[in-house]
């Protein structure tokens, strides 16, 4: 996935002469935090933050280009880099907005903390009882029953929380794999939890065969 | 995982009867682009965005009661909460930090969009490795160099390349799980896969046992 498939495209910005009364009345319209300032061919020249306009008001400023943060002083992404280096950027300047440009230097988006955030969500949002059901499918000659009474008996010894087979299999259904990770407490201990079921209905289906 | 597992204490807050030059100083000072307005027992009683400054002093207003939006116009979460609402919260109402609250609507911690950027990049970017490391302690018995083995058996099995243990411990060494992803193919694949390597290292376990 590549940032522009994550950016913004409709982000305001603002040239450097722009008057800041007016940029402060269009952030707030719009509610933006942060606007690039661009120069007449749209290329990235520097940064507001609705912070240097607070500073600037009280300092008596007029124009953007008496408050904005130049381009040197703040991180930006190419239109084509991976939405993982957006990512990591995001995180590690902990800032709530990067500028997106193309090869001539031209704003063509802005990458937002919760479009971020959405991302990342949906690619959690697939339903826990697909990963069952694909277990189901690899577990050759267990059913799916079985795999649904293993679920309530690992649950029960890791957590203490007495659940029936059908109310497990129910709670499959609704829950998806972001959520089961948010629950569980992370990836680690979600797989964890799967492999403690494999492990239990292999050992019962061998017990089976050995009777 | 819990709302107060992820949110920031280390925020800031204004009272009501605050002078809002005083508050843009702080935000300015803290980098923050809101602030919770609590009263003196500081529980929740308004919001104040670096956005509400601006309009502020535009018009003149001199106090953070003239400017704040009260508590019934904002989001806020409990901190009991899963961390997941904060998240459905933070994409459905598009913004950057929600107030999280105790029992006795008291402001215990602010959740901010990076942050939980950060949390949900380091679920994607937690390396391979760990989820095989949290396997081999899972499955009492089985040595990390089994897993290893029988992990290189259903690589070939699956795609038909020849890889060595050792090649393999390489890969999930430096690959991270949403690589992994990628590279498999989706989520359920690549849980297909980890299970089928559960499977026959479990099934080894058995045959050596019965000798």
């Amino acid at each position: 996935m590549k940032v522009k498939e994550i950016m913004d495209k409709e982000y305001i910005y603002v040239s450097p002469d722009q008057d800041v009364v007016e940029v402060s009345l269009l952030m707030e319209k719009t509610k933006k935090f942060t606007t690039p300032v661009v120069d007449s061919e749209k290329r990235l020249i520097g940064w507001i933050t609705s912070l240097e306009i607070t500073k600037g008001f009280r300092e008596g400023k007029k124009k953007v280009f008496d408050v904005m943060r130049s381009k040197e002083e703040i991180v930006n992404v190419h239109e084509n880099d991976p939405a993982r280096l957006a990512v990591l950027e995001t995180t590690k300047h902990k800032v709530i907005s990067i500028p997106v440009l193309n090869d001539d230097d031209v704003v063509v988006g802005v990458v937002r903390t919760f479009d971020i955030v959405e991302t990342l969500s949906r690619l959690y949002e697939i339903k826990v009882y697909k990963i069952f059901e694909a277990m189901a499918d690899e577990l050759k000659g267990v059913s799916w029953d079985e795999l649904m009474e293993a679920s309530a008996i690992v649950t029960r010894r890791r957590t203490g929380q007495r659940i029936t087979p059908q109310e497990y299999e129910k709670n499959i259904r609704d829950a998806t794999f972001g959520e089961a990770i948010w629950a569980t407490g992370g990836l680690e201990k979600f797989f964890v939890g799967l492999i403690a079921i494999g492990e239990l209905v292999i050992a019962r289906k061998v017990a089976r065969a050995r009777q």
